[in-house]
């Protein structure tokens, strides 16, 4: 459906190597590149996933669900663009709740009057969301101060790895849990929303999987090149691009299948999509690149996020519980998580350099 | 009932010009004279909605709600009093959850053991709030910095305006949505608490309207003119005034119709008051008092609120969506509301300066 | 079962009166000898409690649930350690959410599947805890401010005496409604979850009561007196001591109980204990320690808490009210609990002096 987008892979590395200069084209070439290569990479592992049984699939599932943004984000860490990192880890934890369960409730509700769905379920996930999120982002508070002291630079640092290693320590149980001990619960949840497709031959699902693999690593270190002199160019700050574009570029699969789910009124998978890939964000990605940032990248990234961010973040969890724990959601509770998203949107506009820690 | 107050109309009129000097005395007498005509701008209201069918009827319900804290706002934003201005939005929807919620629920609750309520219809309100309370007061974390940042400072009124413009397109979707395409879910909500008084006719309610508003008016030009002396000879900051008094004064007639119902044995009418009538302060009131402010006054007015009442909105605001999502109310609950509203006004009783941005 | 550690009693007072220099074994011998005395203290007020019948009974139970807490907190304020008194009670809230009830869902997770609870009254008691915990810390973040300032500190112990009167009347008005008016809400609740052991004669209770007592105060006193040699041995701040090991002492009884419950698949009456336990920390032990600090102790302790502390109490009690609302518990939600104490205990470890005010 999007493959015509696809054009924008050979039109991306032409104006790499043939215009270098023209740094706005080659970002938002690159920016529109991305899409339909983080759907075929999303069709190769779901592909992959239902030939290897449950327990493997689901954890294909899993690990490659965020595959996207990890690619992006380790080609903005190589260029040492921490603060593009950290912006696209909470744009990407907002987003995911503002922006893709917005646009869903929004699209379901122009459709249908009343969506219904567990809230117990919905529930039990926003609540893990918001632990994972605390987790996450709150140290930020106390690093903020250290940040000004100039003995204590070096704690921030190992404290954002020992950080790390907890948080991907409850992934890891996370995933036990969700594909062992627990299944059943999320069973309903997983279910295919595609229209069931032909089961692609095994070297097909690994051959497409390397493929947009490569390319999106390669596309991402031509977008993450481009950004500074983009954001100049707009007067926007890197941030900015982190938090929305980068973001929003990532989560491109979460938020199709969102819409497509709230549109077939099943505003579980919906929720589940959403709380999920947030999860993943802050118990997987941002772990992962904090840890991965010690071998690649000019310095080791921590996890000061500044405070804007972070109550951002903070109230965007807290938000989800509401949203959650309501049961029922309507075109209007679409509306008000976009006009949220637009207003946070609108700060990081018009005040970018208050962003920096 | 509360006629025998219009006697202070008068009262703060002569004070006014022939004591000008007298302000405390004159703030007080003026206070107390708003309560009256605040009353009867909501019965006139009220009349000219029932004869205006459905859909008018609501608009008009919706827009002059808040008609009373409008006038008194611009009074004070013609006066450049713009701490006082932003200090009674963040009072009244503080106001409407803790103290007015409070006094309803520890009303009923001593005359009734528990009083229940629909959690699910309440949590839906609640959880719109959220949403514009956040909208409204989160892009002040990020106005505090810029207001330390000299070039940033135009840009803090830009974004405000910006965000002006958001809140006010959600609020009328918000309308659209109560009045058009959902109204069945407020039909319960809105039904009149008052004995069913008689029809007035045309004439009386608009006559009735028209002199309450210019009273209104009048008697706010003089409580805002005596705000600064009263405050000073109390030893109080201008923002204890407009946190307390300003939005208590505005608030008068939520107030007593939300006991009115808890006594009735109407929870749901008791929280559906007090919710929407900060919703509509922060998705109406406050916009039109920004934009408006760009048009009267001395100067325009932002949304950089002081970091302390950020929190205590958004905290109070968490709160709503958890009294609401109980489902029951009794007297601990109101004693504790009322307790969280009174350790607030100590805070800003007794260290005033720290209150300013 | 744990008497055998009363054997640290006398290895106490000896290393304090023959070894004064081995701060560090005095401290740890000190804090494993208070967890048996805590523990009779316990014993005793609930044989107490059964003779006096259920009124007096309960607010025996109510006053002396945290004895010991107040007891060692009473003992820092005497030395002057006010840091570390508050950080043991922002500790002790977040500690009986995040530890006691992250542990209790966890065992009890290992043991049943899935467990439930009745939501609608962990949820109502959830909400007062939210109102307890704002009122106690919310007025910080005015009074950080307010510290900057010279001319205003005095202000600051002003408005901590008039919030801790407050916050007295609402515990007052909290008893008189779970042991009055209400006690019915709490019935299921309270009932005894150890084996039901035999009664003690009344001279055997007090005479109980009485010992521990004493013997906790004294301990207190040379735990106390080690507290700072030790921080310094270790490299960690006094309040980190706080934080985790005064707090988790004072908080040793309902940790066994809370674990206890789960393990007996009593899920209600496991957050109950941590729940309440909390309320009384906010309600009762923090304001008696601050007028009780006008008497004792080298000067009187404020309400100022740190901004860390402060946005890590209201966290954790927003957290609260989401797993609260949930209605039920697994293992992942213990672990998830469990995860956020212990990154919240590397930051305080990492960075303690930004926990500071």
């Amino acid at each position: 459906m999007l493959n015509w987008l696809l054009l924008f892979v050979p039109l991306t590395l032409a104006l790499e190597y043939l215009a270098a200069q023209q740094h706005l084209l080659i970002f938002i070439s690159a920016a529109v590149a991305i899409i339909p290569l983080a759907g075929w990479l999303g069709q190769a592992t779901e592909q992959l996933a239902e030939r290897s049984g449950e327990g493997v699939g689901g954890l294909l599932n899993a690990t490659f669900g965020n595959a996207t943004e990890l690619i992006i984000a380790i080609a903005a860490l190589r260029a040492g663009l921490h603060d593009v990192v950290k912006a696209s880890l909470a744009g990407s934890i907002i987003g995911n709740i503002l922006l893709v369960l917005g646009a869903a409730m929004l699209c379901g509700g122009l459709k249908f009057k009343e969506q219904h769905f567990n809230s117990n379920g919905a529930r039990a996930e926003a609540t893990l969301l918001t632990l994972a999120a605390i987790a996450l982002v709150l140290p930020a508070v106390y690093m903020q101060r250290a940040l000004e002291i100039p003995e204590l630079l070096g704690k921030v640092q190992h404290l954002s790895n020992a950080i790390s290693i907890v948080l991907l320590l409850a992934y890891a149980l996370f995933l036990y849990y969700s594909l062992v001990t627990h299944k059943a619960l999320f069973a309903g949840m997983r279910e295919d929303i595609s229209a069931a497709s032909d089961l692609w031959p095994m070297g097909k699902a690994l051959g497409v999987l390397a493929a947009a693999t490569c390319f999106i690593a390669w596309i991402s270190e031509i977008l993450v090149g481009a950004i500074e002199p983009s954001a100049k160019a707009f007067g926007l700050s890197n941030m900015f691009i982190g938090v929305f574009v980068v973001a929003i570029l990532g989560n491109a699969a979460e938020h199709t299948t969102a819409i497509t789910a709230a549109l077939k009124n099943r505003m579980d998978l919906a929720l589940s999509i959403s709380i999920d890939s947030s999860i993943q964000v802050a118990l997987f990605v941002a772990p992962v690149l904090v840890l991965g940032s010690l071998f690649i990248g000019p310095q080791p990234m921590d996890l000061a996020f500044p405070a804007g961010l972070t109550l951002t973040v903070l109230l965007s969890v807290i938000v989800t519980g509401q949203v959650a724990g309501d049961g029922r959601s309507d075109w209007l509770k679409g509306v008000q998580l976009l006009a949220a998203y637009l207003v946070f949107g609108l700060a990081f506009f018009f005040i970018p350099a208050t962003a920096a820690p």
